[in-house]
C-alpha cells in the first residue's frame, strides 16, 4: 500500500474498534452516526439493502432489544484489515473479516456468524463515517 | 484519538501480543514482570482483585500447571483495540476484546471465554507495564 | 521494538490480511507469489516441510479443491503480530497465533484449528515475501 494509506491503518483499526463496541453495547444511536446520513448497509443476509441512519439504527435497535431479551451477548471481531485508496482522495476502500460471537448468560460463547465486509470510508473531520458496507455471511455465500 | 496517541497504537498491539504469549507459553513469572509491582488484575470471574506481581504470579503459575496437567493448550487473542490518554501524561486507557481458545490435545479447538478487557497501562522505558486491569466475562456479566 | 521494526508493523499487518485472503478465496498462483521462489512451508500436520513455490501452490490447490466440492469456506485469521528484526537487514521475523475459522454452505462456524506461526519475511520492492514459515497446529503440538 502507498505510505500515505499505510499511515491510516491503526487509524481505522481504532475506528473499527470504537463503532463495533457501539454495536455491542447497545448504543445503537452513536452506532448509526458512524455511518453517513445517507450510509447503505447492504448483506447477503438482507433482503434489501438499508439505506440511511435512521433505518440503520432501526434496524440495530430491533437486533439489541432481541438480544437483551434473550440474554445473549454479542460481539462483533473485525480483523484482517486490508486499507487501499477509496474512489475519491478522501476514502478509503477497506476489506476485512468479521466474526460475529454469542455468548448466553451462564453459557459457553459460539461462533454466530463469519462474514467478510468491504467498507467505503470517508472523511469527517479527524475520523472517520462509513458510506457503504457489504456484509457477506460465509454460510450464505 | 489525538495524533501522538495514535503514534502508539501498534506499540500497544505489540505489547498484547508479547505478553499474552508469554501466559500462554506457560513463562508465568515473565508476565507477571508485564504488571506494574502493585499491579491489580480485577475480573467478573473473581470473587476479589489480585494484588501485586507476586499474587499475579501465583494465579497464573496454577493455572498454567492445571491446564499441562490437562494436556490443554490455551490461546488468548486481544483485538478490537481502542487507545486514549490515560489519567496522567505517561498512561494510556486501553479497551479490548479478549477471546480465550482451549484446545485439547488431539482435539479441536473451542471458544473457552469471551471477555471485555479495560486496562490502565504505564510507561516503562520504551514499553509498557498495566498498572491496572478489569476483565469482564460476558457470560457473567 | 526498535522505532524502524515499529514503523513496520502495520505494513506486516496489511500482508497477512492480503496474503490470507488470497488463499481463502482460492487465488492459489497468487497466493504461492507471496513466498520466495524458494520459500518454504513447514507444519508440524505436514510430515515434511513443502519447499518452493510451485509445491506450495500444489499444496494450496489441492486443499482448495476439496473445499470447493464439500462446499466449506475457510478463513484463516492471523492475530497477535509480534514484529522483531530478522536475521539481516531487509529481513523480519514475526510470530502470530492463526486461527481457520470453517463454515459449512447453510451452516454454523467452526474453529477448524488454533496455531501459532513464525514467519522469516523478507523485502521485495515496497512489499514483503515469506521465506520461511512454521506452522504448529495446538492439537498437535
Amino acid at each position: 500500500m502507498s505510505a500515505p494509506v499505510a499511515d491510516l491503518y491503526q487509524e481505522v483499526q481504532q475506528f473499527y474498534a470504537d463503532q463495533m463496541r457501539l454495536l455491542d453495547d447497545g448504543a445503537v444511536a452513536e452506532w448509526a452516526q458512524t455511518f453517513t446520513e445517507d450510509g447503505v448497509f447492504a448483506a447477503n443476509a438482507h433482503p434489501e439493502p438499508i439505506r440511511g441512519r435512521v433505518a440503520i439504527e432501526a434496524g440495530a435497535r430491533a437486533a439489541a432489544e432481541e438480544l437483551a431479551r434473550t440474554g445473549v451477548r454479542r460481539r462483533h471481531w473485525l480483523g484482517m484489515v486490508s486499507v487501499r485508496p477509496g474512489t475519491d482522495d478522501s476514502s478509503l476502500a477497506v476489506d476485512s473479516y468479521a466474526l460475529v460471537i454469542a455468548t448466553p448468560r451462564d453459557g459457553k460463547p459460539t461462533l454466530h456468524a463469519s462474514t467478510s465486509c468491504v467498507d467505503d470510508l470517508v472523511r469527517d473531520g479527524d475520523g472517520w463515517l462509513v458510506r457503504h458496507r457489504r456484509v457477506t455471511r460465509d454460510d450464505l455465500a
